[in-house]
């Protein structure tokens, strides 16, 4: 179970980050209930993982703060988290990508600045940011890493100069900053969070006893034993302190119809058991399934998931056409990142590696198999082709999602538009390339249904952008 | 587990294992496909794992070997596989127990004796090893290691003296063994395998081109591309030369029904798309639910399996009762073997940080919850209660196998009596402490079934031992 | 030490470090010549290491960065070398102390700022640093270290704006600074180095067929195969660029008579084969044991070093006094950072680990003991005791500098007044507290002479301080 | 200062092994005195190093054992001493050579044989190993190492069955192995050294209070604080229990004239503090200085060592020639196992990273540079030409041993004869090669008088062994 890190084939898009934050005011140590937040949002973010820590009746300016690359498992011993004491603290997990994954980027970022010290965790993509960045060094800035949580830092820290306390500043600094965001901020005797005014990336709000927690996801809560209170809205910056949670929706649209939130958290990034903004990842899921039911019948002797992700579609699927729900693939969960790839000229393949069919449970059937998405297709191919090797007499593909097409610069990784299939190709054609005997992807008019109504960004599948994209693709322009 | 305490005075825990040989008569280097075999059955084995090959074509005696302490992906790297050479080999997964767990420890064991070299890998346990350690003992034997296989290499090598091949000193070593025990032997010119005669533990031979394979599992074949010839026999000897497969019987039992499979090898260890004797592994597991559905049945509104090895047993009961199958676990799956166990003192609890309920599933439902086993019984009475709390309205737990009361004396790890939960308790007394409203298991008259109709070992179910069991618990006695 | 208390309060430890520069005209890649660089500059820093490359011919900003915790043995693997291409580059050595040893205060440091990116790497400590982030941080800086470097590089970003070059901003940032620093700065096309006016710290030039060199020591270019070419003169600043070395003098002293070369440089810190601004240090120690051998003589038997560093001087002394010099004790090299120390309660102790006795050298004789200087006195009294033991009749104590009473401001960490031995005490109780039978330092007229007549700091002997040392002291401010 | 580790280029012979036990009557915990031990032995292997211990009143074969690949410094943590309690132990260091350097080699071999456990360290090399081997296979016997020490432990435990205690046992086995071994064994309740009949290795009896030492040199006793009893003699077995230490000289030979102790130990193996049966080395090596002097005087103006192992023959040369002694070379002590070394291709060349000439120190001089041994010759070579760049205006080589002609089985590292620049060539054809103005060796009549006129071996000067070398070249055969 997890639409977690299961990625098949390498052939899935990645999520940014996750972020979580918690401010404890009777003052327990937050180091290690971090650590399990952290463990429940890996799944958007393996590349590295940070955790600073602070203790707001401490002196001003003292943090502890460990980083390093790899999931939490590989870079947290116990050790590390006993030594980390304070009430307050934020962590940070990122994702691998070929180019930038540095030490020097695991975030959270920490920073002294004018009024003491900040820590800073940030989820999403500013479409803005190598103007901003120029901008800044115009004015004699450096910078240290090619992050954007170091532009939205500076922001603040000159703001902070003439405003009264660090929300207001975060609010000036939203101000200036364009693209996607969620924040978890911490100053010596505040947590703040903040989305930005479209809602693209999910910000939560958790209550247990007298500690107060900020996370990516709601599954999060639950790891910890919290309680959900409420989603920080788009635009809104809250601050919690002694005096409890205060908010700021000054950056918050003055129509909620323009918010944009990022309709892939439902299709594949956010765990199943997370809501965002109110909505049901599972059940999302489920109604994605019901609806590919709806709109492309086929008739068939067994429906499965592309595991993880498509599971849950699959029993959507089922429960909506009558065929029975079945498992047709057993996944090798042993295969980590440091997994040995077998070489192009031998005989083993890492799709095999990962994915065995089972044969009895498809031999001389019908089967239906849904996908939550196809980027390249060479996966796709690859088992529709072990289905039929074991025995499976029609393959029939439902994706629930629409067809890939269109770059997005809000804190996805869509890899180059000539390397997605469904770029200037036909579903027919598509079907042929992955040699499926039917295939069907989720109607566009669907998405905004499954998302429980909420307004949402669907520029990847449309091209339809809620904020202007850059003229060119910023993309990995400013790294080393 | 530590390798400061290195405990030489006796044998060692009771484990399960996997085992894996090649021979590629073309002479390809065959280090790369053991390690992708190894992943395969890596389920079977996390404490350590280890690769030896050689050259069939070399000077005898050189073999290559790595051992390690970990999963595979974390004990190779590129430049092992890279820098052993050679076109036979064995290799070795070693399952992870408190105890004895040490490098000195893991497999498989590379010796020199009178011809030449071996390489040896062991899945069992024998019964009688600690009779025939002092026996060699006093023959001037010394023992570096705790393992049964170093008992084994020094009775092959003893009769090897007097014997005109390998295979017939095997054979004539099986003579002295009792208990169960997968045997995968390279010799300078040969690859051995070799069943007990009661064949408790699989093993099967697989090809591909020129090479032959040796695994105890038929998912180790799918996963290098190689294709099933058949199962090794109970008792049978095989030898793989350039001449091809030969086959020695003169171990096998007279009469075939006394033959005694592992039958946990159906209901838990194997993996699903395995066959066992010729027996699907998932296909015993959906057998296992559909009796559950005829033996115990009870109105529900939802079937969900405790994941992974209990969802295939809750598919068949769902098919067999025409209740719908569902799910209602979301499991983290990047929980590994460094994760820091949350202390008791603290609020996060580690059964939470690696299963989630998926409230939506399961809230307002009677759900029956499948599970593949339950031992101590503390993890099931803590997953009953957070479907309690996800808002399920009744919880039947079904188990896909009969209670275990008794040791296993052949390779399984089973706790002490005292700490199973079935242990002098009546299935009711047992439904009150898990906190389900009702519990049934699988009956003991289901299990050959189950396995297809081929004889089986039942001894941690029934007490009833194919072999006569050590006079004490011989268990206890190797371990410090 | 660790990588968990991460202060971003203030700034760091005052420290000893080693910095390496070289732009290869000819277009080599220079990073396994910074490697071999920074093993000759080894001793000037053990804490961590880094290395920064660039191409003068590829794109600018495109820099390959490695640094870590430990000595270059341990942080650099082959493979690192291998993939850092590029024909400019710095590096850095830095000195561990107890407090502020973390991976982020590792250099070089590298950044982004408005003509593209710098490396810098920095020897020395400012006076005024806490002062210029105090100012900084007022118009909005944000600070990520609490190295200097990072208060250096904020000055050269903000001068960069409106000066023609590098160079130029260098020196405007000079301006601004106070204290001690040696710098090495790569720009996408120049190789920078800088000394403060009061040339506290040594820098040299170097080259070597068409590449040029800045290192902190000639012993580094003897290592690479390199010729001396000159000394960066204090208040210097040299450019090295395609076409060749320009020198901005314009923040030189208007009277070297003012200039305050580091004595400890000779005493200690460097290499007996490097030369500082055209004094060679061995010279200088041999001449330190001759003014002991005049100034303080007494009847011995023989001379001895404590080793390394007393043997020059212990040379000098067997040289003008005639007396014969010999070998006292055998030091265990093999004690390394992890050597775990003998507990208190333990009879090993940590000193009899790492120097044993020669008994047969010292038997029965009256021995004069040299060493560099004595800090504490608890090691010296330890060595004293063990030549007793070993059977020495007399043990007259000489110290090749004078006593310590003062703290340093400019890069030297020495321990608080109230832990140096000779604070508050005459030689008479010092003797009598190592339990000498003599002892004497010394004496200071004979330090500018041994520094070659060369101007020199000689604060930590004196209290006479070149720059107003700062009202309070700010040594202890940084850390925790 | 080591004759300890420093290599210069990779030009220096090598020393198998050292070896350390302790028995603490008092009941203490060992472990950590052990590990202090073996420090001082490092010099004499760093390739692997172990530890095992027992109690004495414990349960009989509970061993802690702990053995890895590298120095002590690198394998121990604190942890895995403070885990390993026992009042017995023993611990042995090894060199690392490219072939055979595995963990499996590792020692001290820990076993299990009919009387319970032993753990045994050895120092030496067999000549009939490879007949034993064979002899043992023919009956039966594996092998898991290819070390000497798998070979003596099955002959002890064989004839342990006859005899009446693991002293007499041993005794039997010395009876069957020919060639150098000291060894160390640990059983259950003694601790047990011996030493070949011939005495090649050193072996010394120690005692700290009630606790009782064996190790390969007495510089191991001053470091951790015991007193020197007596050396274990030829032939000698030593038992220390809890009634003292007994003494088995059967083994001894008639006649010591016969015994042939390693005269390498006082030319370069053993640390100058350690005394090798009652003479001191650090004076041996003084008086091959003396010799040196007095058999090829030459007028020069300064005498410098090689460091490390040269400067005691130096300083002893300085003396009897009147000619001052100094320093010539600053060694760079940070080149560590894991230094990268230059390509050839490239400008650095690795004598120069680990060492630099101090040109002052030798500018217009006539040098005399001693050495302990010149073995292939292309470092001295590359030395001789250093100090010539330096400006020395002769340079004489002096090496304080004869020439190498012949190679040696009884445990030292010598290249092939091919190798040897002393083979087929003249000293003045060897003079020639290595640049100097003139060259002279050690006389052979002066080894013995260096040795205190105890009986020495001299077969790799002389070619005389004093037990009949094996047919063919046994070094490295039985190698996996």
């Amino acid at each position: 179970m997890n639409e977690l890190d299961f990625d098949i084939g390498g052939d899935k898009l990645r999520e940014e980050c996750g972020v979580f934050g918690i401010y404890d005011l009777d003052g327990g140590d937050v180091a290690s209930t971090i650590y399990y937040g952290l463990f429940a949002l890996q799944h958007r973010g393996q590349e590295s993982c940070g955790i600073a820590v602070s203790d707001t009746e401490g002196p001003k300016g003292k943090v502890s703060a460990y980083k390093g690359m790899g999931l939490c498992n590989e870079v947290f011993e116990t050790e590390h988290l006993e030594q980390m004491h304070g009430n307050i603290g934020v962590g940070h997990v990122r994702y691998s990508t070929a180019g930038s994954s540095t030490r020097e980027n695991a975030q959270p970022l920490v920073l002294n600045y004018v009024k003491g010290t900040l820590g800073l965790a940030h989820n999403g993509n500013l479409v803005n940011a190598p103007q901003l960045r120029k901008e800044l060094e115009y004015t004699g800035a450096i910078f240290q890493t090619t992050i954007d949580s170091e532009v939205i830092a500076y922001h603040i820290a000159r703001a902070r100069i003439g405003t009264p306390n660090v929300e207001s500043a975060v609010a000036a600094a939203m101000k200036k900053l364009s693209g996607a965001y969620s924040l978890v901020i911490m100053s010596p005797r505040k947590l703040i969070g903040a989305r930005d005014p479209y809602g693209f990336k999910p910000l939560c709000i958790g209550r247990r006893d007298n500690a107060y927690i900020l996370a990516s996801e709601t599954c999060a809560l639950e790891t910890i034993g919290a309680e959900f209170v409420r989603d920080v809205e788009p635009g809104e910056i809250v601050a919690i302190t002694r005096e409890g949670i205060a908010s700021n929706r000054e950056m918050c649209l003055p129509d909620p119809a323009g918010e944009a939130r990022c309709v892939f958290e439902y299709i594949y990034f956010s765990r199943p058991d997370s809501a965002f903004d109110g909505v049901g990842v599972y059940r999302a899921r489920l109604q994605a399934g019901r609806f590919l039911a709806m709109d492309s019948p086929v008739e068939a002797d067994l429906v499965v998931g592309v595991p993880e992700s498509g599971n849950a579609a699959a029993l959507g699927y089922a429960m909506e056409s009558g065929i029975p729900y079945g498992t047709a693939f057993v996944k090798n969960s042993y295969v980590g990142r440091t997994f040995i790839k077998p070489k192009q000229s031998s005989r083993e393949s890492a799709v095999r590696v990962k994915l065995n069919v089972l044969k009895e449970a498809v031999a001389g059937k019908r089967v239906i198999m849904i996908d939550d998405s196809i980027v390249r297709g060479t996966t796709s191919a690859l088992i529709v082709n072990m289905l039929r090797d074991a025995g499976a007499r029609e393959v029939h593909v439902k994706v629930s999602a629409p067809p890939f097409l269109h770059p997005c610069y809000f804190g996805t990784d869509i890899p180059d538009e000539d390397q997605l299939i469904a770029h200037g190709r036909s579903v027919e054609e598509i079907r042929q390339l992955i040699g499926a005997d039917s295939l069907s992807y989720l109607r566009m008019e669907r998405l905004k249904e499954m998302a429980g109504g909420k307004p949402i960004c669907t520029a990847c599948f449309s091209g339809i952008y809620p904020i202007e994209p850059p003229q060119e693709d910023i993309r990995g322009s400013y790294e080393r």
